[in-house]
């Protein structure tokens, strides 16, 4: 397939152009968070304050804690309507609208590096902690007046792509955002209990039965935590549930590697791995056939439990060993 | 005993006033956090700054977590020293120090509206969310540099005061000032890992044993969590370890009244309620002799486990039908 040529913008040229088109198709990623859906929709507010007709469109339902600033937007009818992405680094995000939208998009605005140019135009900030932050300059750029709906769509993205502020994609331009931002009346602490302090029953269900499998090992300098197929079921967590329980391994103090090992068929394991300096979670992964970051990686493994966790254990102690973090302490 | 009179001082008469005298002890609260020491040592660095010895004393122990920037500081051998403290908003908080230093303190510098107004001079900011949004500006109006430790002790107390910019006393200008801190080279994402994502091994353990009594009741709307003295044993926690387990008990998805049942005699036991609106923890915990905030309070009740949880259950059910919490879902 030939690669379709992909034009570069800046704020005031993407402004220009969302000023000269009348009938928007907004498209967040699958599985949407706060950053894509508060982008969709602080676009949405904005085009409409400048007269333009627009209508978000999320590949799956969109979670009900979004309830605050995901309204019931336009229903689009032009046969022509102008398609935008926001957050969306590759078309394969899109899920259940990508045979739809495939090739059509002509406006990305992405704040993922990894972005694939999928679209007719760009706009690309990698140093944006969230998409949300362009979107907050694009309406700077646009002229248009933010409400609080908006304010707190925009609050939104940042926080929940920031950890609330807390990881290292923040820089000082977030901060300056978040500060604008409280001119409006967000009521931020709400939002962050909503986003940050809220976990489902089933969740705290699920910590409970992987606490109970927490295994030390190395010194105490790793843990390993388990969440087997048996879990699963009892208590109906699945994908984004499980998310959290990697941090937590990480999270011990000491502890330099977390081990996450999830079933994923009757001889099949996927195994998540968080690190800490100097230890370095993408090298250790690779020799297991995965990959990663150096602070987060994983791999799938095949075999029992026992097989798996004893072959990652392995290459955690190689990768310890070559890192030597024993070093300064007793082995 | 006659109350000393407490003079307010603004930012500069505040600036002035450090800058007329030579040799401070900077006074922490006990039990020391981040705020009351990111206090002390940004104060201490920037009293070095303008030529003047400064010790910081703190009644405990300085956590090891603290040592990036709690250095060590002057021996203060002068006479007759300017003793100033932090965040201190009673002199009872000040712990060991407190015969040593009671009356003896000549400026207090303070963001508690419940201020006692013990000391001679009171700098004090209500609106601040933490201590060290006020130090940041006293260091302004000394204009003296910051430096890069002297930047992670001012976000660490602003970062540990507001639950990482979560709560609702983050104002904008608590964005603004940690803006303007990501100018200097603080690594903020290792403070925020250091101060919100490390947990004790026993604190993983206890929270595991916990987590295992959780009970629910009046449709999932109230969760009671139980901590015995045999828990608190087997696992050494205390005290501060046991703050995190009340937060736990509101954060399940659709819990309004999170209860935490943690023995602390034979047949004693100590509650902690923590409410969402609109149901009034305080309200609740009075019927029971004790009090509090609308959002979080407690109470100690005498009696068995048994006894005990009846009590605090029936109280947060009339709390419940009072505030017609049931109105619109089946009862």
């Amino acid at each position: 397939m030939s690669e379709r040529e992909c034009k570069e913008l800046t704020l005031s040229a993407t402004a220009k152009f969302l000023k000269k088109h009348d009938d928007f198709i907004i498209l967040t990623h699958s599985s949407p968070d706060g950053d894509t859906l508060g982008s969709a929709y602080a676009l949405y507010y904005g085009l409409k304050e400048i007269g333009k007709t627009a209508q978000v469109l999320c590949p799956d339902l969109i979670p009900q804690k979004y309830s605050y600033f995901a309204v019931k937007t336009d229903h689009i009818t032009s046969d022509s309507p102008t398609v935008v992405s926001v957050d969306v680094a590759d078309e394969k995000l899109l899920g259940a609208l990508e045979d739809n939208f495939k090739g059509k998009i002509v406006l990305a605005i992405d704040h993922h590096i990894s972005n694939t140019r999928f679209a007719d135009n760009l706009l690309l900030d990698s140093s944006a902690s969230a998409a949300c932050e362009i979107i907050y300059e694009l309406l700077g750029a646009l002229k248009v007046n933010i409400n609080d709906v908006t304010a707190k769509a925009l609050y939104t993205g940042i926080a929940t792509d920031t950890g609330c502020f807390k990881y290292s994609n923040v820089t000082a331009k977030t901060h300056t955002i978040a500060s604008e931002l409280f001119e409006y009346n967000i009521d931020a602490a709400e939002i962050n209990r909503l986003m940050f302090d809220t976990k489902s029953k089933r969740l705290l269900q699920l910590e409970r039965m992987v606490l109970d499998t927490a295994e030390y090992h190395f010194d105490d300098k790793c843990i390993v935590l388990t969440v087997t197929d048996k879990m699963q079921e009892e208590t109906g967590c699945s994908g984004p549930d499980l998310e959290g329980i990697a941090i937590i391994s990480r999270s011990v103090e000491g502890v330099i590697a977390g081990i996450t090992i999830k079933q994923t068929g009757d001889n099949s394991f996927k195994i998540s791995l968080r690190t800490i300096n100097p230890l370095d979670a993408s090298e250790i992964c690779k020799t297991l056939g995965g990959g990663g970051h150096k602070g987060a990686a994983g791999a799938t493994v095949e075999g029992t439990l026992e097989e798996v966790k004893e072959k990652i254990l392995a290459a955690v102690k190689t990768g310890m060993e070559k890192a030597n973090v024993w070093a300064s302490a007793d082995k």
